[in-house]
C-alpha cells in the first residue's frame, strides 16, 4: 500500500487497511518504521472528537465483562467503538500468554465494534509507544469510543495514564492492606474509580468506594459488570469529564510526557538489537573476565548506542 | 570512608559500614558511583557460599510470614541471613509506597537478622541493578543466606530471577483463569512453587499445587505459612538444589544476562537526566510543532545520548 492509498483508506474507516496499517505501525522493518512515522505525522493531533478510556485493575476484576456489556449498550445508541488490549507477553517465549482470544465473545458480533489485542513485548511497563499509535490510527479512523484495557498492577497504569484522556480504575469489594499499598499508586493516575461485583456484597463494595475514592475528585462508581447495573453512572461521568475539560491541552501535555517513554523505549529496542553484535561482546566479555568495571564497560556500550 | 576502610568493613561484617555501603551504592552523585563500581569490581565474583533465594507473589499470598518463620528456623541453628525487600514506588512522588517498616517484626529483633528495604524508583520491572549490587555486598559480607523479596506479578519477577540463584513463587490455593495466564509467565523462571494457605483448606491447596506444578522440574511444596507447617520440605528442596547444580555456571550466566538489564537501567537514568536539558526539549518542541516527525525527533535525542 502506498501512503496515500493507507491515509484514504483510514479516512474511509475501511476495515481492511485499519488491519494492515496497524501490522504496519508493529513492523520492525526499518522501511515500514520510516512509513509509519510519515503516516503518524499527518494523523497526529491533540483535537480528534474520539473519547479515549483506558480500564485498569487487578485480574479477575472484571473489566471484560464490564466492556462486554458497556460497549454493547454504546453499539446500541450508534457508536463506533475500538478496543485495544494489551496482553502481557512470556519474555522467555516471545510469544503471548493470554493467548488472542478475547472474553468479550458478545462484541466480537458487532460490525461496530473493532478488537485488537497486543502484545506487551519489548515495552516498558505493559504500555507500549504501538499502543500510542494505535490509538491515533483509531482517532483518525473516527471511532467515537476507544477502550485501552491493561491488565496489571503498579508500573503499567503510570503509563497506560499517560496516553489516554481518562483512567478507569477497577477495584474488587475488600483487598488486604498489601493490595492497598500498591493501589494507592495507580490512585495517583485515577480518573474514576469503580468498584465492581457489588452482586458479591452491597455494604463491603460501598465501603471499599469510600475508603479508596477520598483523594479522588470524581464520585466512585459501585456497579455490577455482571448485572449490568450502574452503567448509567459510569456514562454520566465520562460524559461530565469530556464536557468540563480542555481536551485537547491535556491531550497536549500527555503527548509530550509521552514522548520520553517514546525515546526510551527506542532505546531498549536498540539495545536488544546490538546485543548480537560482536562490538558489544567484546565489551563484555572483558567485564565478565575482570578486566573492566561495571562503570567502564558501560561507558564503552553507550557509546555504540 | 577509604575504599580500604569499606573492603575491611564488610569482611568484618560491621553492620555500620554495610549500611554505610549500601547508601553509596543507592547515591546518583557521581563520585560515589565511581568508588562503588571499584569497590564491587573487587567483591563480585560467582562462587560466594551464600544462598541467594527469590521470594515471589501477588500481595496478601504471605510472603512476609513465611519469612517471618522460615528465617526463624535458619537463625536457631546459627546462620546469618539478610533480607533484601523491594518497594514499589510512586512514580509521581518518588517516595515510597508500602513505607519503610517491614512486617517482619519477629526478625526485626535478631542480631544476626540485616532487613533492608529498597525502594524500586527508576527501575526496570521493580528489580533494581542496585539489588543485585545489594546482594553482591552481602555476599562478600559473609551471609548464609539472602532473601530478595518482591511484590508484584508479571515483569519484575523475569529481572528477579536474573539475580538469584533460586527464585520461589508463592501461589494461594485456587485463583481464576485471568491469574493463571499471568502465573504461567513467571512460571517458567520459578524453581520451587509454594502453595501457601493450606489451613484454609487443604484440598484446594492440593488441587492448585498440582494444577501450576506440572511444568516445573521441583515438586511444589504445600504450606501454612501460619501455622509454620510444610518448612522443611521447603528447606529440603533448597538444600538440594544447592547440593547439585553447578553454581558458579549458573551465577556467571545470569550476571551475563543481567548486564544488558543494568546497561538499559543506565540509558535510561541518562535520558531522565537529559529530559532538563534545552539542547533535547528543542527536539521535544519541533515534534510537537510537527516540523520534526516522530523519527527524527527520536534520530536527533539518540545522538547526545
Amino acid at each position: 500500500m502506498t501512503e496515500q492509498e493507507i491515509l484514504e483508506g483510514i479516512k474511509n474507516q475501511n476495515p481492511q487497511v485499519l488491519a494492515k496499517t496497524m501490522s504496519l505501525f508493529e513492523s520492525q522493518k526499518d522501511s515500514d518504521k520510516k512509513l509509519a512515522a510519515k503516516i503518524l505525522h499527518q494523523i497526529e493531533k491533540d483535537d480528534y472528537p474520539t473519547r479515549v478510556l483506558g480500564i485498569t485493575g487487578t485480574p479477575g476484576v472484571g473489566k471484560s465483562t464490564f466492556l462486554n456489556g458497556f460497549v454493547d449498550s454504546l453499539v446500541q445508541r450508534g457508536n463506533k467503538v475500538a478496543i485495544l488490549t494489551i496482553d502481557p507477553s512470556s519474555e522467555k517465549t516471545g510469544g503471548s500468554i493470554l493467548g488472542d482470544k478475547t472474553r468479550m465473545t458478545d462484541l466480537i458480533k458487532h460490525e461496530n465494534v473493532f478488537i485488537r489485542p497486543s502484545a506487551s513485548r519489548a515495552m516498558l511497563g505493559g504500555v507500549s509507544a504501538n499502543t500510542r499509535d494505535l490509538i491515533t490510527l483509531c482517532e483518525a479512523a473516527s471511532f467515537d469510543y476507544i477502550f485501552v484495557e491493561s491488565v496489571g498492577i503498579g508500573q503499567s497504569e503510570v503509563q497506560l495514564a499517560k496516553i489516554v484522556d481518562f483512567l478507569l480504575l477497577f477495584l474488587a469489594p475488600g483487598g488486604g492492606d498489601d493490595l492497598q499499598g500498591i493501589k494507592k499508586g495507580v490512585l495517583e493516575f485515577t480518573d474514576l474509580l469503580i468498584v465492581n461485583k457489588k452482586d458479591l456484597g452491597k455494604t463491603l463494595a460501598l465501603q471499599t468506594a469510600s475508603l479508596y475514592g477520598q483523594s479522588l475528585e470524581n464520585e466512585p462508581c459501585v456497579i455490577s459488570a455482571l448485572e449490568k447495573e450502574g452503567f448509567e453512572k459510569v456514562q454520566q461521568q465520562i460524559d461530565s469529564f469530556y464536557e468540563k475539560e480542555d481536551l485537547a491541552k491535556i491531550r497536549f501535555e500527555k503527548r509530550k510526557d509521552f514522548f520520553w517513554t517514546r525515546v526510551e523505549s527506542d532505546v531498549i529496542q536498540l539495545i536488544h538489537k546490538l546485543k548480537a553484535s560482536d562490538k558489544l561482546n567484546k565489551v563484555l566479555e572483558k567485564y565478565l573476565a575482570k578486566k573492566y568495571d561495571l562503570r567502564k564497560a558501560i561507558r564503552k556500550i553507550l557509546k555504540f548506542i
